[in-house]
């Protein structure tokens, strides 16, 4: 089962993708939200649509696609997850799950615009997993636990201004994290019955040119090992978006310049769908 | 002008505090969130109380008191503010602010018992003066603009787990500062024009002796500078919640115990108020 908002910035509609074909979904939910992804909505979209209660949006086609999920109540990344990024970053692979954070609000559609930051000149991709928690989640007893709580998998663009990560940060990441938009999120929210989401290729180009090539099933800390752990830190809340850390190819390693205005990143991963932004200047947004 | 809110979590009542009364806001607004801080808060509050539509709300004093402001949608948190505090924390002042993020779901009232995490050995104490942003802050071109961006002040628990924090972390500090609870936030939102920000006594104690005594003015970095800087890397959401960062006298530096289930954390803030916390084994609150 497949989601997605669609419309404008703060006005999206919920609808449930099959194919081309997308059904409006505002009779069950307002939004496809925390209240909605805790509690059974798998189910009741499906006697919804049993019940012929989704009527198809007319013009979905042309709509803008907004993020799949709604603002979360947090963003938590893991650093470092894949063993020849970490070497690419100057990095040992960690023995534990690394925690940063971005704020909520750089949470946008898969195809928006992204404004490279005032001042910047590393601007970079990171082409990442997102896990969408269903259920609360909190001291979980072991990763056996964590498939209760995940609601779907989404396709996230971690972006990242290395000079702000690390440079001018004292060695906290998440200044380079946070700028406006620096989250492009979606297309779809699918459900985890429709992935294996161990083996699931996940891509990066710039220009077309490609940049990450890798597998989850390359990730050191999987899934389920990713909710587990970090429910014994923090109290995961329904909506929660978790990355689940980059695969190497970024520019950080030096192999490629960083991005300019006009640049197009797009990124992908199997099943989970595709995103492709234009970078612009922050001139050009003022 | 001091707002409180008071009631069961989730179901606060905002009001409006005036020595030992509590006005009832709710004719104003549904709550203290970004949407009311974001426009001409005091006005509309000044106009209504002159108007005789603010009730005093009985039973007040019996109510809980829970944070000042709503679920904020980012707590930002500038690290090592206080020279003293970077070298008891064995680092060197920094430079230019550090940034790291707590969770918005640590934002708990100022008395309400704080739950020392499962596993926990190192649960510590910070008292910091918070920020609590008005209208929305984007590239301010200096800090002489921030003062436009400040709805008001609040007295801050910045409680911290030292091991989560810093031995199981790879280095990035969110890891200890994001259990349930570990914020404690007011008692009071207090406008600007109430306090001289840049001269604030803050004190904490543990069990009644005396731990941080300090004074704002020795932030490294003052409360306009903080503002504008975070603004160049993050847009800043009315409601948000920004820490200053915490003086010296915290466990981190060996010269005083963790906490332990039992023990009572009071911090206090000259004119933002008071908080006392109860700390509770984890075990107990299954």
């Amino acid at each position: 089962m497949k989601f997605a908002r669609l419309g404008a910035p703060g006005s999206e509609i919920p609808v449930l993708v099959d194919g081309d074909r997308h059904f409006d979904l505002r009779s069950v939910t307002s939004d496809v939200d925390g209240d909605f992804l805790a509690g059974d909505f798998r189910e009741r979209v499906d006697a919804a649509r049993a019940a012929g209660e989704l009527p198809e949006l007319e013009g979905a086609a042309d709509l803008r696609i907004g993020a799949p999920i709604a603002r979360p109540s947090a963003v938590i990344c893991i650093g470092m997850n894949y063993a020849a990024h970490a070497a690419e970053s100057g990095s040992e692979p960690p023995k534990i799950p690394i925690i940063f954070l971005k704020t909520p609000n750089t949470v946008v559609g898969p195809n928006d615009d992204v404004t490279i930051p005032r001042g910047s000149e590393k601007t970079d991709w990171e082409v990442e997993l997102g896990i969408v928690i269903g259920a609360r989640a909190a001291y979980l007893d072991s990763p056996d636990e964590a498939d209760a709580h995940i609601a779907g998998y989404v396709v996230a663009n971690d972006v990242s201004e290395r000079a702000f990560q690390i440079e001018v940060s004292g060695g906290q990441w998440s200044k380079g994290k946070i700028a406006p938009g620096f989250n492009p999120t979606g297309p779809w929210l699918v459900t985890p019955d429709e992935v294996d989401v161990d083996d699931l290729n996940l891509k990066s180009f710039v220009n077309g040119e490609p940049r990450q090539d890798s597998n989850t099933s390359d990730m050191i800390f999987d899934v389920r090992t990713i909710v587990h752990h970090l429910s014994q830190y923090v109290t995961l809340e329904p909506g929660d978006l978790i990355l689940t850390g980059t695969p190497q190819g970024v520019a950080l390693s030096g192999k490629y310049p960083y991005l300019k205005p006009g640049d197009v990143v797009e990124i992908s991963i199997d099943g989970l769908g595709h995103q492709r932004q234009n970078f612009v200047a922050w001139e050009a947004t003022r």
